[in-house]
């Protein structure tokens, strides 16, 4: 082969064979508009330039990509939490679905309430009552049942208001974040109060985050022996709660590094993003503050509303971001579209 | 500039910056020996013909990227455990050093026993005594405090036998097999009974294995504030422990997917194996097995010795690894050199 040729093969090579690394390259993913459902403004800005500082070598800013962890709650920041947390939709419903096996549960709380629609007493739900909801029905089954119920669920599974699934309920502008900084050497953590094996179910193909990237709140499982074959049996006992204070403690456990990055949208990310801000060089601390009851919900601060139980977005918090230099998203300016579907 | 210049100076290009990912490719990884420091034998074949199969595209067995999962187990497995593994010796050194802040270990047990260094009751430990132990040199400080006593130790400590720092004492055979299997697309996790945080302050300098790659055994932190700025304090209670039973829930736990291939050398990694080998597929289950003396050492069934603290490699583990098919390593047979140094 003449040498022309040879070149010309190693120049089809490249262009072929090696068109994924050149196109991740940060030069390149710069060039256009990494977050195009994003309106130009302070909280964009704030995005692009905390990645152009960490990645840029020449910048005292500098981050090597092993350490740039990016954290991200879920309910109300990465998909819709109103009007319930569709785990929560999961449990009742699964209430529902296994009452026939259970009769004591029509004169036995909380499952009374939910076996009679009853939104009253449902709102008063302590911690307990939940625990006791999440036990009979994330519990008694294998890890790999479990997987099963839940995908199945959400795959019939519609939202009452916006009538799709609710992994169609997911934030494009979010979507674009975690591509953005995975396109930069970031990997991205799912850090939920949720239930971990619950967003595993679905995490790597709505979001992109596979398994080993989703810490959040589990039950005890134990090792047993089904027709000689090994089991994780799942058992109806917490055994850590991946919220406020968890979330440092499950990042530190599950991550072993502070991230450079954390997302949240409410009390329950409060101290993630304190944890994050606390780190040495440039950090970045975002909220998302749901000010938009057209297109998705107005709760929060936003409507000069008192703490509610789903979303906890206190007037408090906002001053302590605003304090702290935490960066506040308004969905209604900041978000140019809300879902991948408009 | 003529077409031969632009071809040449892409060939440059391919040449020099795309010369990483070309070496990494599976062809190339495998043009020469990955494994130069095991001897021609069915371990090594075991090795080569499990990762030729699982990743080639063309094979029924063929598994992608995302699920090439490999867990190693760390003392014995990857590193010297003997004469005791070396976190309770760190645990051992700590006691000397904390006892003039706690003059009542002196009359105290099991810290009497240390400090007298009565190695006949030291021997005679229980898991109450060893938990006392951990409790009061793991315990009591940040995790970043806890972070640098460690890697301050391991940079003073010598093994009494061979004179070196511990982390030199690790198996270069087995460093290749996880170079090995990472450059053919596999994610390698430490699974270790061993203390989460301290394998951590050095896994991924010795082993090449990030923190977040690290599976271990944890005591339980608190998030707290010292002057002001959020710490995680560890405290002395058990989390969890990751040992037997504890591995397989470990690896649910934090990678929520079940390894391709699984290497231990004791008792505490029996369950690993079996859950990664009652996956569907081709899997690979190996046991390293301590039956040179003369290089390392030798105990469990390569002496006919009963089940010892250290290292349980029973002859029933062994009779379980010839009924299943995991494949015994012996070091004396499959390994032309132990240590890096060699």
């Amino acid at each position: 082969m003449k040498l022309r040729n040879v070149l010309r093969k190693i120049a089809f090579c490249l262009i072929g064979a090696c068109l994924a690394p050149v196109l991740s390259t940060p030069a390149l993913a710069q060039a256009q508009d990494p977050l195009p459902s994003w309106n130009m403004g302070s909280a964009k800005q704030a995005i692009v330039s905390f990645v152009r500082k960490v990645t840029d070598k020449s910048s005292p800013a500098y981050v090597p990509p092993a350490d740039r962890i990016a954290t991200f709650d879920q309910d109300g920041t990465l998909w819709v939490e109103h009007p319930l947390y569709s785990q929560a939709m999961f449990a009742l419903e699964r209430v529902h679905e296994l009452a026939p096996k259970h009769p004591a549960w029509k004169t036995e709380q909380p499952f009374k309430a939910v076996l009679a629609n009853d939104r009253e007493s449902m709102a008063r739900f302590t911690e307990q009552d939940w625990a006791k909801i999440i036990g009979a029905t994330h519990a008694g089954m294998t890890t790999e049942a479990f997987l099963k119920i839940a995908q199945d669920w959400l795959s019939k599974a519609r939202h009452p208001r916006f009538k799709r699934p609710y992994t169609e309920l997911i934030y494009q502008p979010m979507l674009e974040v975690m591509q953005y900084l995975r396109a930069n050497g970031f990997k991205t953590y799912i850090v939920t109060g949720g239930g971990q094996e619950f967003v595993r179910a679905y995490s790597e193909r709505v979001y992109g985050v596979p398994p080993e990237q989703v810490v959040g709140s589990s039950i005890a499982t134990k090792y047993e022996y089904q027709d000689g074959k090994p089991v994780l049996m799942r058992l109806p006992k917490v055994f850590f709660i991946d919220d406020k204070t968890g979330k440092p403690m499950g990042i530190n456990l599950f991550i072993g590094k502070r991230p450079l990055a954390a997302f949240g949208n409410s009390g329950g990310d409060r101290e993630m993003l304190e944890y994050t801000g606390t780190g040495p060089g440039t950090r970045l601390m975002m909220l998302v503050l749901h000010d938009d009851d057209k297109r998705e919900y107005a709760y929060g601060p936003a409507e000069g509303l008192p703490d509610t139980k789903v979303g906890t977005f206190s007037q408090a918090l906002r001053d302590e971001a605003n304090k702290l230099g935490w960066v506040v998203i308004s969905m209604k300016q900041d978000w140019k579209k809300i879902f991948p579907w408009e």
